[in-house]
């Protein structure tokens, strides 16, 4: 993501506020994702959603290293955040399968994006590693499969999974928004550019599934 | 576990079948705990209960790289045993968050011994890698730590989850039967030492939890 026109350093929390949201929020994902292994419609599927549930475990993990890194309990870092992001899970669980599995890709897309941006506002010491942390490996290319199949098997999915996309993306917005610095969330105009950003690669993203955003 | 009354060598079942099962119930784990992950009291218990199941993720992920090893995919070997594991995990699935870690416990620490076991029957060139996944990390110190700390703060649940672990045992003791080669299967009576060994070992599991098994 291009974010050269934004300073990210006056929009990141402090570094403790952030690893416990992106902590938390990487736990979500996994929780999402293990929803979709738990009702995958074949072995082959369980198998390619644990695999990406699996990944997302493991950027949770590293984050929670960070936050112990800093000599905190990471339980106790992400429970301020705990309320908001589940209910967010809840709102974005999605009615079937298939719209869960949009939702693991769409939201931890976004979010992966964003939470990236965002690192380069962290300390020196940190920076870089956080920032590692969101550009390791995704599982994506798992989902897309799996989805792509999905939707050419039954075409009449693409118009449903499309529309879901879409919904994700204000409540996906809204937690990303409510994870900046609370000095910087008035001002509306500089975190457009953000936005427009994110949005910009959520399109992307839906144009590898062959929908439209 | 002390096996050596049993020649576990003639009631391992071929390698790939083998395999696929292992791989299967170890991903069945996996999804219990998820479960537990989703239904956490609290973040603390979320954080601890969610490094369970990267556990079982990862021994899964390593049975499965076997499978993948003998040029076979692993969502089709595993296809077979999905329909009888899947019920043996609706079966066990419990009713609250507080059965579900009972069973997670309970089920991963039974067939795990099983498994290790019958990993000797296996050819030499796999036997001592497929029992050293089995001897990997289990967890079984985050669950008990949140067990023993719920039975302290409600000491009620003792009785419920002391009965519920003695209704796992014969769900699991099934499962594990039908796991073994179809011919040794009617010889029930060299398979009493095998059963016998796995309740002992089921009886300090439920010792630690300060649970009468």
């Amino acid at each position: 993501m291009n974010v050269s026109r934004v300073d990210f350093a006056e929009l990141t929390p402090q570094p403790i506020a952030y690893l416990g949201q992106a902590a938390y929020l990487q736990l979500a994902i996994f929780e999402t994702l293990t929803r979709a292994v738990a009702t995958a419609p074949t072995t082959e599927a369980k198998e390619a959603l644990s695999r990406a549930a699996g990944l997302s475990l493991v950027k949770h993990q590293a984050l929670s290293a960070e936050i112990a890194k800093k000599g905190k309990d990471s339980g106790e870092v992400m429970a301020p955040y705990a309320e908001r992001i589940d209910s967010y899970t809840r709102v974005t669980a999605g009615a079937d399968w298939y719209e869960t599995l949009v939702t693991s890709y769409v939201t931890s897309g976004m979010l992966d994006d964003f939470y990236r941006s965002l690192a380069s506002g962290l300390p020196a010491d940190i920076a870089a590693r956080v920032a590692g942390i969101f550009s390791g490996a995704d599982g994506h290319d798992l989902i897309v499969g799996e989805l792509r199949n999905a939707i050419a098997a039954n075409p009449r999915l693409a118009s449903r999974l499309a529309m879901w996309g879409r919904r994700l993306v204000g409540d996906t917005l809204l937690i990303a928004r409510s994870a900046l610095s609370e000095q910087s969330r008035p001002d509306e105009a500089r975190l457009e550019p953000v936005f427009t950003e994110l949005i910009a690669a959520h399109t992307r993203r839906m144009d590898a599934l062959g929908l439209t955003a």
